[in-house]
């Protein structure tokens, strides 16, 4: 990647001489921009292009160049695509539409420019390719189309779409957003978002990485890539498509479909990313991340230090109703404040310094917030009172607080429309808005969190194939095969028997006892409950005589009877999934009526360690019902984990296997034991 | 509110000759402002101030002054106050800080205030008010303290903090809002919001009403205001204090506790607010309002036009995922897209016309896509590409198709940086952001079917007092005596009878049928389940023997025998209670497992009518469970409406409970009748 982000030398192949098109506009971004490297450009039409001699051919271009980008037409791409590998070139951007997107023979165009790389040894951004940028000031490059000059700082940001990436840049002039590095992904073909993520944390210049992604063709190696990374740098990731119609109208605009819509932010939440749900969210986390600074614990406490109430309550709000708490000031720190405050300010937190609060009383007031040790973070809002001096001092101010006592200062200054400009001067994360500032507070009180629990996060302890190979699993395989599949990762199920006659299925019944279960053993039955073949909760030999004529295929198949088991478990739904483009996923719920009507399911990528699956069960509402309920004990949360991850290992080890739901598993309570009731299995994964 | 917000003539009373004042600051906005009226000022010391004479004391002042503004000091109000009443003046505006919000002498102070003009028949905006404004042009009065010369518009704001209305103001400058009216409440110790709502709706100049509001001392009076009036114009509502710190902030800020944190909002939205969390959602609708249509028909359809397929796909999702759907156009309108559009657009919904599109063609696609019956709102979204043109022109041929059509046509043009007033120069409503536009949507289209739903409104059909005056009632009365009062409004429960003797019970419980329940009639017990004085599910003459032995007092006050039903009802929640600020509320949730451990209660203000019940139903997410459930039929809602407001009548009828709490109240299937198993009341409510 880094010959794509640091190339010592860019040819840019089909580059217009006319001024007003976009190859021009790059051509310009790149030379205003500062780029130290070598630039050659090729056009058979003319000698020179704003002083620089022009090359007929790729052929005539000199060795060593370690970028190409490519603006000539889609047709002609496959064509110079040839001519840059001929020539040595092995980094290339296709900047062209034409491809994927645009339709079958596009698609076909796509598939032919993709192969010829991969046998040519080049590597490959786009096609559909905006341009890419890397203002490190040992770089300065912009090879983009950005009207706007975009201003250099710490955020990274990769983007499917190109329009809206540029529109990004634009617009993050108004908000204070510098870039450390740009990626237009376009198509995604060869070089993927995963491969730019991994470059970019490694950047020194880069304190957050902003994603914005479409469709998820590579969402497994995103995964992967985030579940390795978010503990270095914060990942903010806008997944645009999160609702079924948006995720058709991506496809249609992408010509990629998006994956099981609704269930991906979740999953990508738990690999570590910070997912938000729009651009100004992704905005506002770029600002708070690039210029702000991540606290040291996650005691998830602020002090708001303000000049008028309503701001403050806002913020307060937002910042609470996301989980964070407002610290209790110490008593000494409440009676400095006293001492230094205007008459009638209100002296704890909230601290209000009513309009009278000048610049010098807050950054005492801020000072001894910042002193008190369960002070986590600090919000400042500023309202411009309508006389009141209004100077960049404040910021700076903060700033240098920040910096001395190692927390995170945020602030939002409602300002007046006299000096607009104020707001975008300082090195501090500030907003217009003051929730904006809460939800920055919360996101860098979130991203601590996940740091320390990335730091934490261990193996799995389940070994990988002790179940060992399942070749002589028969295919589709019965219940009581899959029971004992289960039994070989260490999941119990109640005691069953395989039986051929009411008489043998009587004998166990009195041997485990009544009640029993019985199913029907019948592999092609998939819906067993809807066929009549599962007959619960039988008391008594005759009734078991009953239902074993009732069940379907008993003669064929014999049947499965099985202890009906009571007790203070909790019903649950474990599940195992592979899904085209996310990867092997384990799926949790909670069961019975709850999960019925209420219908929570949430996912969580594979492989996983156990804190994650701790965090997929928290993510479903009704695992409420997991502790303590209706005089019953709390079920175990820690055999519930280790049973989901005993399931998720069936599947990893199992690339034959599409899908395993559990439904119910019983998890257990005290000494119960954690029990699969119900099993199902589909065949036709492929890894 | 007439002569407050459209006054003849104007006295300003303590007005400062120095210029860097904020009653400087007043009087200086009041002359640039264009306020026809006549402008007095008193000021002792000096004989003119800006050209205008000064009267030195309130009664020099000439006869027929509509209104006077207060700027003196706190301690010299009452004086003042007494003075202005002394010379005619009916309404006054207090400016001054200093009373409620400061402390107890503060309060003190502003009890005898209020007590004065109270007795010499002034009315009172204020104390701690930031000034008034109507831009209706017949008026133009600017009686702020802005720094911001404010635009005049259709947006009317009802401020309850006067710094934050003041940075409103100002920032809605760049959010091209313009004001109709603006008040600053102040403490509001005498003239209420609901007063001025009730004025500003009644403005022609007003489309939209934004209110922020702190406390609610006068909840009731707003939430009656709402009701009457939301049908007639958008109450955009921001309540800050909505989180139990928050609320703290805002008791020790405003000296006004918040009442109940987390249930005023949704009791409001039922009232018929448009309830927002933020800010920027308060000034989205007020621009979604003030410039936008509200759509004829709530078909909750949109088309989306857009030039880049990222912003769409952000657009679509926050739209759908609140509830709207893409429109399906019909074939006639794609063929006449396909015939229009640039080569590779795509002509389904959403319409992509790729980074070609030029205004002409989005304006030949907007009327195309306003043409379609199926489409009730046209949202479009233009980002402006590195080199496309960008005139005004767009933005007014929307505007002029969307009146044309009698359609809502909202924007979102994600700019360059070369022109971003472009962004403020037209009457349609426009934001920056995709997702800004899609939630006007929503919010537009949900004040369409808000205003629909008004309009079909009728009464409850319970007749008040249905179950007499209830003098005789014992207090505190016992189980079987509110039994009686349920069944005296029609309110049903299982055949109960007040036993003394194991033998009574055993001869009521055969006469009914086992099982039974046997329940404690001492009226002192009040958790008479936690007690052990509530035994369930009694099978037999024995066990209820038993029974009566173990409930307490059964020997001074006998107990309650009751029918235990069996079924295939829904256990709910049912309530009424009396609340210090917001009144009369009734209280939903649903019963058993889902509430115990789900715990969502909703309430819903007195006197309600039918569909506001269902409303109230539908607001708590376990309501899904009423649904057909399990194999059970869906319970009754018509019936499960009318119990609940019949409860809500006792409640309403009887001015000395505070509370009942009927849980579980039976939820009726088919033919199964609806019944209060059990009840519980709290003595002590004064209206």
């Amino acid at each position: 990647m880094r010959q794509f982000l640091a190339p010592g030398s860019i040819a840019l192949v089909g580059v217009s001489s006319r001024p007003a098109t976009l190859s021009a506009v790059l051509l310009d971004n790149l030379k205003q921009g500062g780029y130290r490297g070598g630039i050659h450009l090729v056009n058979p039409k003319v000698e020179t292009i704003g002083g620089l001699p022009c090359y007929p051919r790729v052929a005539d271009l000199p060795e060593g160049i370690d970028l190409a980008l490519l603006m000539v037409p889609a047709r002609e791409t496959e064509e110079t695509l040839a001519q840059c590998a001929g020539r040595g070139i092995r980094r290339v951007q296709v900047i062209a539409a034409g491809f994927r997107e645009a339709g079958q023979e596009g698609e076909e165009r796509e598939r032919r420019v993709a192969a010829l790389a991969r046998g040519r040894g080049v590597r490959l951004i786009g096609p559909n390719s905006m341009g890419l940028m890397n203002l490190d000031p040992a770089v300065k490059l912009n090879a983009t189309f950005s009207p706007a000059a975009p201003r250099a700082g710490s955020a990274a940001f990769i983007t499917q779409s190109g329009a809206l990436g540029v529109a990004v840049l634009s617009i993050a002039a108004r908000w204070r957003l510098g870039f450390s590095q740009f990626v237009s992904l376009g198509n995604e073909t060869d070089v993927t978002a995963a491969e730019l993520l991994e470059y970019c944390v490694a950047q020194p210049s880069t304190r957050v990485v902003m994603l914005y992604m479409e469709s998820l063709g590579h969402g497994r190696e995103l995964l992967a890539a985030g579940r390795r990374l978010a503990g270095e740098k914060p990942l903010v990731l806008l997944h645009s498509g999160r609702t079924p119609a948006g995720a058709v109208a991506a496809a249609s605009h992408t010509g990629a479909m998006s994956t099981r819509p609704g269930i991906a932010e979740g999953i990508f939440q738990r690999a570590g990313f910070l997912v938000v749900h729009s651009l100004e969210q992704m905005l506002e986390l770029g600002v708070a991340f690039s210029l702000g600074r991540v606290p040291s614990s996650s005691a998830r406490s602020f002090a708001l230090l303000t000049n008028a109430g309503g701001p403050g309550v806002l913020a307060t709000d937002e910042a609470v109703s996301a989980g964070m708490r407002l610290a209790q000031l110490r008593p000494e720190t409440t009676e400095q404040l006293q001492a230094g405050a205007p008459r009638g300010a209100s002296v704890r937190n909230p601290v209000d310094l009513l309009p009278l609060g000048d610049d010098a009383t807050y950054l005492s007031c801020a000072e001894k917030l910042l002193s008190d040790a369960g002070v986590e973070q600090l919000l400042v809002i500023k309202v411009s009172p309508p006389l009141g001096s209004a100077g960049p001092g404040l910021l700076d101010g903060l700033a240098a607080l920040g910096e001395k006592h190692g927390k995170p200062v945020l602030a939002s200054l409602l300002m007046s429309q006299r000096n607009p400009e104020w707001q975008a001067a300082r090195d501090i994360p500030a907003f217009w808005f003051p929730e904006a500032a809460a939800r920055a507070a919360v996101a860098l009180t979130r991203y601590a969190e996940l740091r320390q629990r990335m730091a934490r996060r261990g193996g799995t302890g389940i070994p990988a194939c002790a179940g060992g190979t399942q070749a002589g699993m028969p295919v589709p395989p019965a219940a009581d095969d899959l029971f004992r599949l289960l039994a070989a990762y260490g999941i119990g199920s109640p005691p069953f028997a395989r039986v051929n006659t009411p008489a043998e299925a009587a004998a166990f019944a009195e041997q485990v006892g009544f009640p029993v279960v019985l199913k029907t053993l019948d592999p092609e039955i998939v819906h067993k409950t809807e066929a009549g073949g599962v007959i619960l909760d039988i008391g008594s030999p005759e009734a078991l005589t009953r239902a074993f004529a009732a069940i379907p295929s008993t003669g064929r198949h014999g049947a499965l009877v099985q202890k009906f088991v009571r007790g203070q478990h909790r019903e649950v739904l474990a599940g195992f999934l592979r899904d085209s483009r996310l990867g092997p996923l384990l799926a949790f719920g909670l069961g019975g009526i709850a999960v019925e009507v209420l219908a929570q399911v949430a996912y969580l990528a594979l492989p996983a360690a156990p804190d994650e699956v701790e965090e997929l069960i928290d993510s479903v509402p009704a695992s409420v019902l997991l502790g303590p309920c209706r005089g019953k004990p709390p079920a175990d949360r820690a055999r519930l984990v280790e049973a989901l991850l005993r399931l998720g290992q069936i599947g990893l080890d199992h690339p034959q296997i599409a899908a395993i739901e559990v439904n119910p598993l019983l998890a257990a309570v005290a000494s119960e034991e954690t029990l699969a009731v119900d099993v199902r299995l589909v065949l036709g994964g492929d890894d």
